[in-house]
């Protein structure tokens, strides 16, 4: 499959995706435009899961390295089956847990945390002690817990500034001859830029 | 102020605004991304209010011509300003009313309506008619009655297929030491593509 | 199971439900109180589901006779096996289908429209040629469909004020240690009344 | 003005306002049935504002006296002027400070927390060290401090169970002859019953 488009937005029924959860098309493209990605950008997407976010990624950033670390194993097989079926060949795939498994990263400076796996503090200790001068970060909470240790997370750094939104789409899906509304879990999207 | 971010997403701060109501930052990601620009579209913003659409799309497609049509003479003064502001000079300003307007318009396969000033039907009739294969239009609706209009028109044409939905972004807002939720207006977003 | 509670709000959880559509706690709850209940009311409740509606207004209106028309047979059952669970004798199930149904019921001066199985014109039409000075209608619609059938019913009637509102209720859920977003499914409460 | 209804749901513009916020019709109806009123219950309305939801809270319980604390002025004056308006007379309105405003107010049951000027785990220290076994608090933020404040509290206590929902109303108002959607603030709704 190629995609020539020059934003992010691939569908999500597009990707390949067993019981892994996957941030969804909207979600997703709303997070990559949080980021503000140009040229150059080194991309980190930590709790890759499908791999949907980095995909778009490496979509856009076509002459850099985007690193997705991912854990579950079956999370792993699906990255890879969706490079594959996006003909995308610049996503290094690390199979292991954040933060350790971060070591073998080089710094990036435009971080996705998708998911965490309970391990967020530890995760964002690591990512705000680099020293990237536009270092930005996206997290996605659908739980209130992640969203406290995030928020707790960048209230006590003065050298970055937040911005919180929540975002619920509902899709209208066709039911025979109706349209149906069927609602995503809405999402808390932080984005922290290093000032 | 230049740009060089490879995706949408301007902060609504950035635009010189007046009281000339805006597609807000997310509704406007979003809409852009389910037009799926590529290199070489011919992109048409009908209703361009600030035209905040019309400058994203216009960085994104630097070397085609974005057409702006917009008939409240502030706003057309408003779309030539942050014009200046973000440096740009693709964008050509028609000062009118749709669909009348639009007879000085080459034909395009992206289009955007953001507001209709009551023509929504004469307007869908007009870019309806058009032959181009690709054809994607995008309608941003804050009423009932756009959406119903819209809506009906797409359901009686089968050479096009629809998507809808419904987005609500709530901004938390920083009062005193508080994070204060401020929803933005849901907005409807119907996207009809061409089979 | 006796309930005491001078309001309603019965969680969903209590109604025996097997795979019966549900209006949920929260919609219920702001759709009678919509309903504006008095002493005295007739109530009527249209596609009453596992009758949930119907037993919430049966308790706030014990010295009345409620109305539950419903046509599927699994669903008529679980209305009965609620009104068993919670102690309601004061509901009298309609098996049948709307309108034709309604021909055995007296004329009710609060109605409920929580399913119509596709003939929500010809209900409204034989709800609507009623001459209940206090008549209050509210219907709850999921699909876009719905929601305009009711809204243009309306519009074309003179002697009727409606209000439009949609309500999303998003529920935090105990997965594990966290407390997680469930959307519910969002829901436009239409409410019409007899000027 | 009498209001016979059996349930709350007062339209918002019933209220004699000013500029105190006021708890919206929606909200205020899902709060009170959160409380689960039974004839006979102590209810105390925290942050009282206009009034809204003691008088809601006191045409239901009108045998009982429902205590309302307010320490702006203004307010206080407001929810004499809707006491008057509604023909209530069982409110008593406590001019002054949560919590050292409550050493004047007989043990509660069923509590309502509006606001809190900042207060909140002082009240809730106050409140949760009360005794009686059907004790239920409502809590409504808007802001994500006093949620996160009230949340934890709860968590910490092993005697509390808790439930908590966000609920947003988008309201169609008619401009023109257009239904154009206007949001409510979303509020997440802690209610926190004693085990």
């Amino acid at each position: 499959m190629s995609n020539k488009n020059i934003t992010p937005g691939i569908p999500d029924n597009e990707f390949i995706r067993g019981k892994v959860p996957m941030t969804k098309e909207e979600i997703r493209t709303l997070s990559i435009a949080k980021l503000r990605l140009q040229p150059g950008d080194h991309f980190l997407d930590i709790g890759a899961g499908t791999g949907s976010v980095s995909i778009e990624a490496a979509l856009l950033l076509p002459e850099q390295t985007v690193y997705a670390v991912e854990h579950n194993s079956e999370a792993v097989s699906l990255i890879v089956q969706n490079c594959e079926k996006f003909g995308v060949n610049n996503i290094k795939v690390i199979a292991g847990k954040a933060p350790e498994a971060l070591s073998d990263v080089p710094e990036a400076n435009k971080v996705f945390i998708g998911g965490s796996s309970g391990n967020l503090p530890a995760i964002l200790e690591w990512i705000t002690a680099q020293a990237k001068a536009d270092l930005t970060i996206v997290v996605n909470a659908i739980t209130l817990e992640t969203l406290m240790t995030a928020q707790s997370w960048f209230s006590d750094l003065e050298d970055f500034e937040t911005e919180l939104s929540q975002v619920a789409v509902t899709r209208f899906e066709a039911v025979g001859r109706y349209s149906m509304m069927k609602p995503l879990t809405p999402v808390f999207i932080l984005v922290a830029r290093k000032k």
